[in-house]
């Protein structure tokens, strides 16, 4: 049996913990796999004191991360201290230039700097291995990476971030609206006190980031993703779904397309037939569609202690057995730009809900405004009628049309005296 | 860029050719992401004349695929002949004796000889590679033995064949019998002629051996299988299923349990909102349960040219890369003996279907024997009446029991007067 791999681990919240629970408690059968033992030997977090849990009489204490990034005794550097900048990615920066191999599950900082210190570990020969930062316990990187290596990815997409997927699973099954499914998320513990990360799609997009670069092989791109989250998803269009065979679910897609990847977050209409609109609750799910294998579904818990240290042991046990590749499956320098299809050329069919006095004409003033823009209606409901006065629903499903042209067809319509709220407009998506 | 990998192909069959297009048509992304080109420079196959849409004019011939494989110019040899011995087993030991590395296809013969081989690879220096082997393109065998390396597994199941899963998921759909929905398959194309691999669980069984030996780390035991097929389902439990909210699977499954493994394949009831109850048609699905990340599923296509050629070559990259695992994640020496846990000590859930005549006590003597096994009922139907002298179906769900009492009860059963046809069992799987 080969020399043990050691890990010092920098900081030790739940995936932290998690992190060292795995390894101490698989420690023969990690060893048995990998040929070598992997062993903590260091750790480093904010406070010495605090009770977690698991033993730390045998590991060397830094009160500081960076200097434990630094240290000679140690092979790997274990980044779960979070955050797209600061500590986080000093100790990163600190490991890599010292050589360290790297295991971080830090989405934020991979979506911001990831080809930047992708490259920073090959100049040094060192690894840098992140399959923890995308959907938890899902093997979704080496999926893309190793399990369709020998396909050109068209697509990748998925349901990527399990607080918004509990919530909308959660609005479908009681009717309620966001804001008190929200509030008992947080109650759960499935979301945090500041819920913008994950319900407005920033999460969802740190993911999507990594997932392009890998899926395309081109340089990560985070500002070239059009976000929008799940606030506006009301109980009434989550009705109107089930009634048109959709489910609501927040997707991030890349796809390739004329003129260069899309890449989106956004609350989508999938039909309840597909296996993505089949995910409940806080799993995930990633899709990959390559050319050759079709469309490869995988599906687990996307967070949570187990999970994510699941993964991180994964990452861990690939650098023990030398079997690892590249952060984004070539080499940094390799990495093509990324041609962006921005948000305006992209083509699909929608869904509108229109808030519109009931009075002879409306029908004709929107349909007029869509007829302007060349789109072409897929159906139309207006039902029952309020109380007098109350505006009534009128929803509406369009063909395959392009966003720019919809758009303005949404502008004028909004325009409209007998539209009377800002409508809610719905992509819907065939995969 | 590194010297090229010389492959030398034994079979050209569906996925022999699917694996040289798929290789030439991303000979260059290919090279990208490997560092090294992989190129096809031999093939070997029965009939050099015959036309299969792919260029063979630079690659060497051999009219005798073990001579290929002892060639000093090849570096992978892979084998897509088929078959548990003959021709390609002796293709495959000459390669490994040669010190070649080998990809392969071929479940049956792993199934039977996997430990054996994956030894003499070892001995050599050389992979054995068979992710094509397992559920086509879905990474099936990278999931368990890299992407759940952390984890002890507790469980492995899936719908591991295709044929009968399209057959299963025709039943339901359209309400025919058996009979009628396989000769239709056999018409589409899905099934073979002798359909017996498929509809008899035996393929399912010869992939479930391979993923027990990855997951638990134990030699490959196909022998200690339990094997029933799915020409015994009828539209009547299919129709029971639906209307006690379960769906029925062809499930190959590995559990650790008390005093062994259990590894079955058997047509299964489970419930409809189980991810694996969704996965419909063609596809197949692979369920690994770690104990520390959970279920991961994975769903793709099972069978089919791309999709098995994608795995195939997923596996050269590998070997192209340098990143290979033995067979069954560890060395073929470790692999412990699998303690195998009969049949007869399965506990679970059990729906039993019965012919019965209407009669007056017919419930008591049946109900009677089941307790003279201490088996509790779950749920009884009995409904409607038929014209006279008809037999009725009585239909009942158990609680949780052994099955060496439920075959007591049953034979019991069997033998009452009243019972005019064998009865039907359908084990309950609640995953």
């Amino acid at each position: 049996m080969s020399e043990p791999l050691r890990i010092g681990v920098a900081g030790l919240g739940v995936v932290g913990t998690g992190t060292l629970t795995v390894l101490e408690r698989h420690h023969e059968l990690i060893a048995d796999r990998c040929g070598r033992p992997a062993m903590v030997t260091a750790v480093s977090a904010r406070d010495r004191r605090k009770e977690r849990g698991v033993d730390l009489s045998a590991v060397r204490w830094f009160d500081d991360p960076t200097a434990m990034a630094s240290d000679p005794e140690i092979d790997v550097v274990v980044e779960l201290i979070g955050g797209e900048a600061g500590v986080a990615k000093d100790v990163v920066e600190t490991a890599l230039a010292h050589g360290k191999h790297v295991v971080t599950a830090n989405k934020a900082m991979l979506a911001h700097a990831g080809t930047e210190l992708a490259g920073r570990a090959e100049e040094s020969g060192a690894v840098l291995a992140c399959e923890a930062a995308v959907c938890g316990g899902i093997p979704a990187i080496k999926t893309v990476r190793e399990g369709l290596a020998g396909n050109a990815v068209e697509a990748i997409y998925g349901i990527l971030n399990g607080s918004s997927n509990y919530i909308l699973t959660t609005m479908r099954e009681t009717g309620r609206e966001f804001g008190e499914v929200l509030a008992d998320t947080q109650k759960l513990g499935y979301a945090e006190a500041d819920p913008s990360l994950d319900v407005d799609g920033i999460d969802a997009a740190h993911k999507l980031a990594i997932l392009t670069a890998l899926a395309f092989n081109t340089r990560v791109d985070y500002e070239g993703i059009h976000v929008e989250g799940i606030r506006e998803v009301s109980a009434l269009d989550i009705n109107y779904a089930e009634e048109l065979g959709y489910r609501i679910k927040l997707l991030g897609i890349a796809r390739r397309a004329d003129g260069g990847i899309e890449q989106r977050v956004h609350p989508c209409m999938v039909p309840k037939s597909a296996p993505i609109a089949n995910v409940e609750g806080v799993n995930n799910a990633v899709v990959a569609e390559g050319d050759f294998v079709g469309n490869i579904l995988t599906e687990g818990a996307g967070a949570g202690a187990g999970p994510t240290a699941s993964a991180v042991v994964a990452d861990i046990m690939d650098i023990a057995r030398g079997t690892n590749l590249p952060t984004f499956a070539v080499p940094a320098s390799n990495l093509h730009p990324l041609a962006s299809r921005g948000m305006h050329e992209h083509q699909g069919g929608y869904y509108l809900r229109l808030m519109c006095l009931d009075r002879p004409g409306v029908l004709t003033e929107i349909t007029a405004a869509l007829r302007d823009e060349a789109i072409s209606v897929e159906s139309m409901v207006q039902r029952g009628r309020g109380p007098s006065g109350e505006p009534v629903p009128i929803v509406i499903t369009t063909h395959e049309t392009r966003e720019a042209g919809m758009m303005r067809a949404l502008k004028a319509i909004e325009q409209l005296d007998a539209v009377l709220e800002a409508p809610r407009l719905i992509r819907i998506e065939n995969p």
